[in-house]
């Protein structure tokens, strides 16, 4: 990076809050990250708290990821442009961006067929070894920080990120005008999907959640209708869905949602929850079901601003509470509280 | 029917293999049947045995499919055309034509969609209570009774519906030009499977099955490379094939196919075995695997004559035995040795 | 049809506007349909006036269709069912429906495919020697009479026929959230499309017209921005535009719409205009460009009922002017208005 | 590149033939390529003679694409690597590999959603002022540059390029196992076609082409059927087929060949012609026909290969002449004449 190329006022070092063990986070203080010629750094405005980040500061490791070393989370995150990398134009510096938080080698079967999100070399933010952005700066490939129209707020750019999940999780059920969809979960991905749903047209979303007050929300962010699953048998009430996302991950709530599918219908696993789980084959085969899973996403990104800055979404809403970088273990507290919706960490306070 | 679209040869009665009861057939003089204004009546050259029919010798149910009365089993048929119904050119009595064994009502939104064999009103052959075709007669919808080129045996015709499990699974599994596929069961249908495999273009076929001279035989039919499942742990052979059917119906050959699929990858689960399956959701997630069952097919008969007329695919080689409508027992009894591929039987014998 | 299931008001005969020649159309009084046992028939409460329709009257012919003999024009249809055939529920009777007025042979392979609209042996409302719904009954297969929602109007569920025009063009075009379109013409089927692209997702939906008032009206109709056609070079804005959608039927807008698609975009004509138009070829195939058209639809009416249900289109809106039967000249000529929207008539006044 | 990476034998400068001006091509001496960090440096062993090299050679430029300083031609290439970049492994050096001869972007919305050669940057290989292959050595990416199994010849490697044009199409078009084709132009594109339609299941292949000796040609290397489209009326032969694939670029064929599509067929317009063509808009839209154009390709290669080396195309029979690299202005005249199919260099002779 030619220095002409950094403002003045990127500092050689900056604050992070860092993993240091499990259960334990610090505060520290961390050279500021070296870019790339391709690469953008980005002051860091807001940072979501998704479960993941929980996960691994509980307990250190998510499937085969380990933490093996100190490690910055964080993953959903907007900010400014402070400085760019050598073949990036000087012009990109001041610009509000979201952070799509990938980096695919672009030279794969998988990359060239458009399929970056699987990989196999990626390098995600906050997935061990790679750092994410609890910090005062993070840097990312400049492709993939995206501009974001005036009247998106910074946390709502940051949420582009768990957005794009909802995204991603609606095209893989190719949910179109006049479909019906179950969602199982009224966490934050139940409640994003649900208006992801209706912003590809759904007109019927079915919502389900064993806790009242997260079924009430769910009714306030896109849903038609919302179901108990403890005192109703989902399987029984003959809802023949086009589409359902399971955002629970948990065993009951997927084989309710199968056999909640009309025929043809498509159902994707979007909860993480047992690595095994005992499907409805029968079921599957009658009825000529799908069953697929999402790995993150690919290509969301100007999806995901369109529907935000065209109103057809509001991400800003399912902000429940904000932290400065100092508060991250607060942060982490409260993103586990399932009366939360969306915990928003923002560094620069 | 108007009596001059009969042909004089079509008798009021015929012999037919009558299912009694559990483990019971008996060859009995049954009334023809009758034609809608839309059918035809078949006077069946060959009928093929498929795995469902000694099902249901044997245990009088398939599911919640339960034999309650005598019913006549076969459903992979073909023919000449005797007699017509009163809306169906006279011209098309004589012609040989394979027969789709399956009559859906046309007006429901599946069938509307041109997904007929998931419609919920659907009568199919040899599923209680519809008579199949072990019986010197048949009647069929006259637009399900597909003529055939000469130079297709009859035998051939009758096993089209085989093929047509084959075709609608590499359909639903997307296989083309290129792609590597594996098949677990060297049976009827795995065998038939890596044939339609290999006229999908799939230059990689792997067939899995325990038994060494089924391996051998899957060789014959178009596999480029077999596996025993129980000397290799498939799962561990790194094969990331683009698409894996299930035709063994066994839970672990499942698990294994779908963890031999590489990113993307499509399972499609053919064969019949446990209501419910334990299935590696993970996996699916971090691959964004598809997992997917059929129930019959639909518009596959052009596509099955076109292969089998064009050479693409041989199905008279998969014919062990033969039987006339006297020996349905011993047919029923020689389909259920795994050694033996197709048993068909003549009932103009 | 059995006698007890017509309703008592049904009568023998029933008034009608007929079509007698070029030019002339005339209140006649003739026999009332007979139903088949899979139709039902309704007593008509309201039809739109298309284009077509005005095209008859003046022309006698669209294209290869000719009016031979005294024809009922009219395919907009909805109203409440009369009388029902033989194989109909009786229960039917008294629902608000409205009509797809197509009927389809139901076993060709299109049919069979789903494709039902591609049936070469269609029976379609209004082309000769069909008879339409400008008069107080009309008969239908009843799978082609779609509920209404009680809060969705009869006018409204008559237009669900140009609606589902404009559902069949966005499905063809693929419209997707966060797609832009551009839109050529702003007359009752452009209007639609503005709705109908918003309702798929569109974030940017231009619209070309080149009169001001049209412009204008496009813009409180889902249109994002309006280009005047003539004052602009379309090509030369640079929109790359995801799909294009013809609604002119000219010449000029076709080839300015196709030469103003990004890559890999999609032009669907559905204006009729000259049987030959001179396309961009080297465009179409440098950027990988599709074209292609439609006829009428298949399988739009939930949808297009689930949108207007669900408030995503407005179709109540677009209707400027209405009519009796005994007015039905005044209505054509009012429909050829291009200042005009949607024209209504009402059998029932 | 680090030298050590370099093979010994590599020399500073090489052969290639230039093309200086309109019609002139000259065997100079020129410096070698040097190699960027991801890329290898191959020793061309054959380079195919595209009709494009005829026509830059003839008439100095395609459209805008202007050939204004010295270029090398010949863009079907295969060869053995002779050195790497600094980020390849240097073994690879010493791989027979070939060429997929463009460079794109990777960052922009087109490569990321695996449609790269549809990338605004595009570097393709001569194409001004990009160089090509009729020189003794070319640079390409790694990831470009496909390993050819023992078996498949290095001509044959080198035609993987006009061998994916066949494939491209065969894609857009959708071709499926039982699928009839219709063929337009007998050249090298469309024999390949006929053999790639062929290896996509095709049971029908018909191929039209004025001259007699081209049609018998045709007729040993897929089609099932060949036309005279002098001779015979194309347009009212009723062929009705699934696809068209215009490999003539001239008017009628493509007229002719989208008036003998079925209901929902699909044209792809291959050949260079005319700009601008007038296309039978109302046939489009009264049979929802689909007309695309293809502008290079994208993820073939392997497909390509995995063709050629299961044996189901053969593009060894297609080569009718070779030249040294003196002799290119006497392949471009070869390759000129209509009697002869593919025309290869061999820059090491």
């Amino acid at each position: 990076m030619s220095p002409d190329r950094q403002i003045a006022s990127v500092p050689q070092t900056m604050r992070a809050s860092v993993l240091k063990a499990v259960g334990e986070v610090a505060l520290e203080t961390v050279p500021t990250p070296k870019l790339d010629p391709d690469q953008v750094l980005v002051r860091v405005g807001a940072v979501g708290v998704c479960g993941s980040d929980v996960h691994y500061f509980k307990h250190g490791r998510i499937g085969d990821f380990v933490v093996a070393q100190p490690m910055i989370l964080g993953h959903e995150a907007a900010g400014v442009i402070a400085a760019v990398g050598a073949d990036v134009p000087a012009e990109r510096i001041g610009q509000r961006v979201s952070i799509e938080p990938q980096r695919a080698c672009r030279t794969c079967a998988q990359c060239k067929a458009g399929r970056y999100n699987l990989c196999p070399a990626m390098e995600f933010y906050a997935t061990p070894p790679i750092d994410g952005a609890f910090s005062e700066f993070a840097v990312i490939q400049q492709d993939y920080a995206y501009v974001l129209p005036d009247d998106v707020s910074i946390e709502a750019g940051a949420l582009c990120e768990p957005l794009s999940v909802g995204i991603w999780s609606a095209e893989k059920a190719a949910i179109k005008p006049g479909a019906s969809v179950l969602i199982a979960g009224a966490g934050p991905i139940g409640v994003i999907m649900a208006q992801v749903a209706r912003a590809y047209g759904a007109t019927s979303v079915f919502v389900s959640d064993p806790i009242a007050a997260r079924r009430r929300r769910a009714l306030s962010f896109g849903a038609t209708e919302v179901i108990d699953p403890v005192a109703d048998d989902i399987a029984k009430l003959g809802l023949d869905v086009d589409a359902f996302i399971d955002a629970a991950g948990v065993e009951r709530a997927v084989r309710d949602g199968i056999a909640a599918l009309g025929p043809n219908g498509r159902a994707v696993l979007v909860g993480m929850g047992a690595d095994d789980v005992l499907l409805p084959v029968g079921r599957i085969q009658a009825r000529e079901l799908t069953v697929t899973g999402i790995f993150r996403y690919a290509g969301t990104w100007p999806i995901a601003i369109g529907l935000i800055a065209s109103g057809r979404v509001d991400m800003d809403a399912l902000v429940t509470q904000t932290f400065g970088l100092a508060d991250v273990p607060a942060a982490l507290a409260a993103s586990g509280n399932p009366e939360n919706l969306k915990v928003v960490v923002r560094p620069g306070e």
